[in-house]
């Protein structure tokens, strides 16, 4: 399956908090065909560290798919054949220097100014994140979906879409997210910020045009890999061997075990790709997460309330930055509501990733939950 | 209880991988009296971050005692009026600034040169803290100790005395640890470190005389201190409340929830008593652990296959830097060996640190395990 990249452009934006951001673009692909009744589209949703490629390729020549290609194509799960499939690039897009990604965000270009906003730019939530796509459904003339979806921050967006927007939302399927994050997981995102701010290039994020801060970034997503990976697939893949056989990492303070080389490997790889301070505003859009939060809800709970769509949530009982108690109490909240509520859990040996690496464990429920009728 | 520090020295060591180090003194503290014939001696062992000050106070005034005062004192599970109780810094100790703390590691003084170590210090592993504890359990005419216990890094110290030293120990109560640390703890001891890395003032471990790297070691021991902590007790003490009422988070970027205030307050006054290559030696000491490297074991197996003591393995199954799976693997090891082997699990809130915090748990398996004759 070929895709290519299309973008969506706004002239206009108010976010939540009131300000406003001109020039709005941000980058969207599609898999399938929308119906003459425009009836069959679903939305998904990427996580903290994705992009609008949920799946296919570019070229044949790409490594890699998509990343829930296992679910998303002809007679998958999220069958295309029968589903118009579609995926946007968040405002703030974390992979802002990806030739592939198209966002709107800090490092952006501010027409005011003809310089890149830096911190200027607002703070924003993930409510403005689903009201971009909102305007994106409503130009492309749909009126109700028949599914959003979404692993993680994407999750989040499924429970922001079907409390803000319940009467154009026929079901959602949060994977691996909680609808309330707690002083846990607030705690871990400032974690995943702090090698960023210890890294002299930051400057306070006013570095564009100067050495960017890759070094912090770099550590802050071997930190994000670590943390949303687990012990049964690092242990099982590194175990305790040196980097080099001939570098024992007891011989000197640099030499290093498999693993470390290997996370720092990934770290710098996806550094290349990324903007440090749209890692700092995901943190912040993350932290804030209320559902609900573009109709005015004022807690989790609240917003919760307004859902009215079918749920199928599906966790991973090894998740670290979700964890599966979290999870259980979102679900305990929504069952309350009285709507159609399915659960299933994976047992890959990913922890939080499963939701991504795993997911196609649950493609039967996926689709049969995507095939009903409620 | 009031105890005071004493300091035990040796005028020189040779380290697990022959390196000689001069001048070697280290601070212990005792509570109870060696009974005539030096058979009550209880050696208790201390974590990463902890020092020799297990139980009591250094004066009244203290705000808190040692950290297993729950469990040690008169009529206590390690009963000091039965047993003598006696705990050591190790080695490189991270308080190394705290003035109740005596070590001997990068930040001291290298008697060859009149000048700190610094990175010239060379590395250790927990066969070298043991190896000191053993020349002061010599020096004190112990022929036998009737127990060797302590938590996490505490709990390394007990395997590697249980499998050097078999003779030596009448029995072991490793606390919330596995005798064979894999990728995944290997990964995360990395993680902590990373702050002081990142810090310019660390100026690759050369900064004795200037301004040390206080920022970076800060921040490391926010994230040691999150991630031997739990959800359940970090969610219920803060929810997403915000640091300062007047100053909501989503508007402005240094704005912090009170976890995030409550946790930098932590590192700050952690840092202000630790040194910053201290932590990173004791990461290598850590990652590289193995049972037995004081007999020349070839793997951590091999180690344990030399335990003859009785074990009473305490653990959480909420541990998040020793996990569960982890040290049942070691429990299933050790019970090939045909030796007496009690386990017990910690149920409160606080993950890894329920060997801390909630040790007192499990009082009476302790106290019934030390007086049982085997």
């Amino acid at each position: 399956m070929l895709v290519s990249k299309k973008v969506f452009e706004l002239p206009e934006v108010t976010t939540l908090s009131g300000k406003t951001i001109r020039n709005v673009r941000v980058g969207w692909e599609s898999y399938g065909e929308l119906d003459a009744e425009k009836s069959n589209a679903i939305l998904v949703c990427h996580f903290f560290s994705g992009t609008s490629h949920a799946a296919g390729k570019y070229a044949e020549s790409d490594p890699l798919p998509g990343y829930w290609d296992a679910i998303i194509g002809p007679g998958k799960a999220i069958d295309t054949d029968k589903y118009f499939v579609f995926s946007s690039d968040t405002l703030i897009n974390l992979n802002a220097n990806d030739p592939n990604v198209v966002t709107t965000g800090p490092a952006s270009v501010d027409p005011a100014t003809g310089a890149p906003y830096g911190l200027t730019f607002p703070l924003l939530t993930i409510g403005d994140f689903v009201r971009v796509q909102k305007a994106l459904v409503d130009s492309l003339g749909i009126k109700t979906l028949r599914a959003v979806v979404g692993p993680s921050m994407g999750g989040l967006q499924t429970y922001e879409w079907a409390a803000t927007y319940p009467d154009r939302v026929e079901r959602i399927a949060p994977v691996i997210a909680a609808a309330e994050p707690g002083a846990w997981l607030v705690a871990w995102l400032n974690a995943w910020a702090t090698p960023i701010r210890l890294d002299p290039n930051w400057r306070g994020g006013d570095y564009y045009g100067k050495a960017p801060p890759t070094a912090g970034l770099a550590e802050a997503l071997k930190l994000v890999t670590l943390h949303a990976n687990h012990q049964r697939f690092i242990d099982a893949t590194y175990g305790r061997r040196a980097a080099k056989p001939d570098a024992d990492p007891l011989a000197a303070l640099a030499h290093q075990y498999a693993v470390e080389a290997a996370l720092e490997d990934v770290g710098r790889a996806r550094a290349a790709l990324c903007d440090a301070n749209h890692l700092l505003y995901l943190v912040k859009a993350n932290q804030a997460f209320l559902p609900g939060a573009g109709a005015g809800a004022a807690s989790a709970e609240e917003g919760l309330k307004r859902v009215k769509a079918p749920a199928l949530v599906i966790y991973s009982p090894t998740d670290l930055v979700f964890p599966a108690e979290r999870v259980e109490a979102t679900i305990a909240v929504l069952r309350r509501n009285g709507a159609p509520l399915e659960t299933a859990t994976l047992t890959g040996p990913y922890g939080h990733l499963n939701g991504v690496l795993a997911i196609a464990e649950q493609a039967d429920r996926i689709a049969g939950f995507l095939d009903a009728e409620f």
